[in-house]
C-alpha cells in the first residue's frame, strides 16, 4: 500500500494517539470498532478519522468498521515502530533520567545506545545498563557508532553550544527538550520540540477560562 | 479589550510560543517587529499571525509592526500569567522532580503549594522547600487549602485510582503526564495531557521520512 508523499503534520501527530487508543481497545479484548465509536473515544469526528486513515490508503470496510489489531499493526508500520533508529541522549538530570528510565524506546522505533552528561560525578556511573559518558567523547562515539537521533535534555545554552558538534557528528534529527531553536541556525534538520512550559501556559489559559465560566454560572 | 469568547484551541496553543519568541526578542534588545519578521522566526505565515492576534482584538499598527514589549505584556495578560492558580503535584519520581525543580510556576500563573508521593522513603523529605506528603493527606490538605490544579506525574493506574478523590477534593483541572484518560470518565474537567511517547513516535515517523528522502537523493 503506497503512502502518499505529503501527509500533513497534523495527521502524523494524531497517529500515535490512534495507536495508543487501539492498543487500549486490544487490551480490553475489543477486536472491531466503528469509526463512530473510535471517534467518540478519541474526541474526533468520524469523518476526521476516515480522512486521516485515508491518507495512508484507507482501512476499514463499510458497515464493518475497523479491525483493531490489523489497523494497529498498520499504524505501527507507518510510524516505523519496527525500525531501530540509533539514538543518544545528552543530559542525565531529572528529566533525562525520567526519559531513560520510563520510556520504552525499543517499542517506539528507537535504539538508545549511549547517554552523556558533563557532570563529573555522573560520568562513569550507569543508568539503564549504559555508562554515562562525558560529552567530550561525542565525536569518538559517533564515528564508531553511526547515530541518527539525539535527545537533548539540557538547558538552552548547552544545546546551542553543542549543536554544531552534533551536526558535524552526522546527527540531524533531534528530540529537543531545551528551548534552543535549531531551525533558526540550521536547515535540513528534523526537530521535535517538547516545550513543557508552553503546555503549562496553555493549561493556565484553559483553567482561567473554566473558572470564569463557573463563576458566571454561579452568578446566574 | 474584550476577548472573543470562542478562540480556537490551536490559536491558544500558539500563544505561549508567541510569548516565548517575544521574550527572546526583548532580551536581544529588539523593540519592534513586523509580522513578516515575526512569521519568519516562528515558521508561521504573516497572515496567520495577524489572524491569531486579531482573535484577541488585534495589536500592531499598519506600517509599524508590533511593539515587542507591549505585545508580550498583552499576551501575558491573555494567558493569565499574573494569576496564581493553587496547584499540587502528585508523584515525585524523576519526572515530577524535574518539573518541580526546573519550571518557574510563579511566572507561568501557577502557585505550586504542595507535593505528594506514596513512597514512604520520600514522605517527609523536602523538595523546593516543600515537604513531600503521603497522598492519604490529600483530602485534609485540600480542605484547608482550596486547590484548582493537580499535576499528575504518576503512572496511569495510579492516576485512575486517584481521580475520583481529586475530583471530590474540588480539583477539576489537570496537567496530566499519565496516560489515564480523564475525558472517558469525567465531564466538565480541563485536562492538558502531555504524552511524551506520542511526541517520540511522531519524531520517529519524521526521521524515517527524512532518511528515505536522503537515500533517494543519494541514489539520484
Amino acid at each position: 500500500m503506497a503512502v502518499k508523499p505529503t501527509v500533513s503534520i497534523s495527521v502524523i501527530r494524531r497517529l500515535p494517539r490512534y495507536y495508543r487508543f487501539l492498543g487500549d481497545l486490544a487490551k480490553a479484548g475489543i477486536n472491531r470498532i466503528s469509526s463512530r465509536e473510535l471517534s467518540e473515544r478519541m474526541g474526533l469526528t468520524a469523518s476526521q478519522i476516515r480522512q486521516d486513515l485515508n491518507c495512508f490508503g484507507g482501512f476499514g470496510q463499510q458497515g464493518y468498521g475497523y479491525n483493531v489489531s490489523s489497523l494497529r499493526e498498520e499504524i505501527a508500520r507507518i510510524l516505523g515502530l519496527d525500525n531501530q533508529l540509533n539514538t543518544i541522549l545528552i543530559g542525565v538530570g531529572n528529566l533525562g533520567r525520567a526519559i531513560v528510565s520510563h520510556l520504552d524506546f525499543g517499542q517506539r522505533g528507537f535504539n538508545l545506545t549511549a547517554v552523556f552528561d558533563n557532570n563529573p560525578e555522573l560520568c562513569g556511573t550507569t543508568i539503564a545498563g549504559m555508562t554515562i559518558m562525558d560529552p567530550s567523547m561525542l565525536e569518538e562515539y559517533c564515528s564508531a557508532h553511526p547515530t541518527q537521533v539525539a535527545i537533548l535534555t539540557i538547558p538552552r545554552t548547552a544545546a546551542e553550544a553543542l549543536s554544531e558538534r552534533l551536526i558535524q557528528c552526522g546527527i540531524r534529527c533531534f528530540w529537543n527538550f531545551s528551548h534552543y531553536d535549531f531551525n533558526l541556525d540550521y536547515e535540513n534538520v528534523v526537530v521535535e520540540n517538547v516545550h513543557l512550559t508552553d503546555s503549562l501556559m496553555t493549561l493556565g489559559y484553559r483553567v482561567n477560562e473554566y473558572l470564569r465560566t463557573q463563576q458566571t454560572k454561579t452568578e446566574e
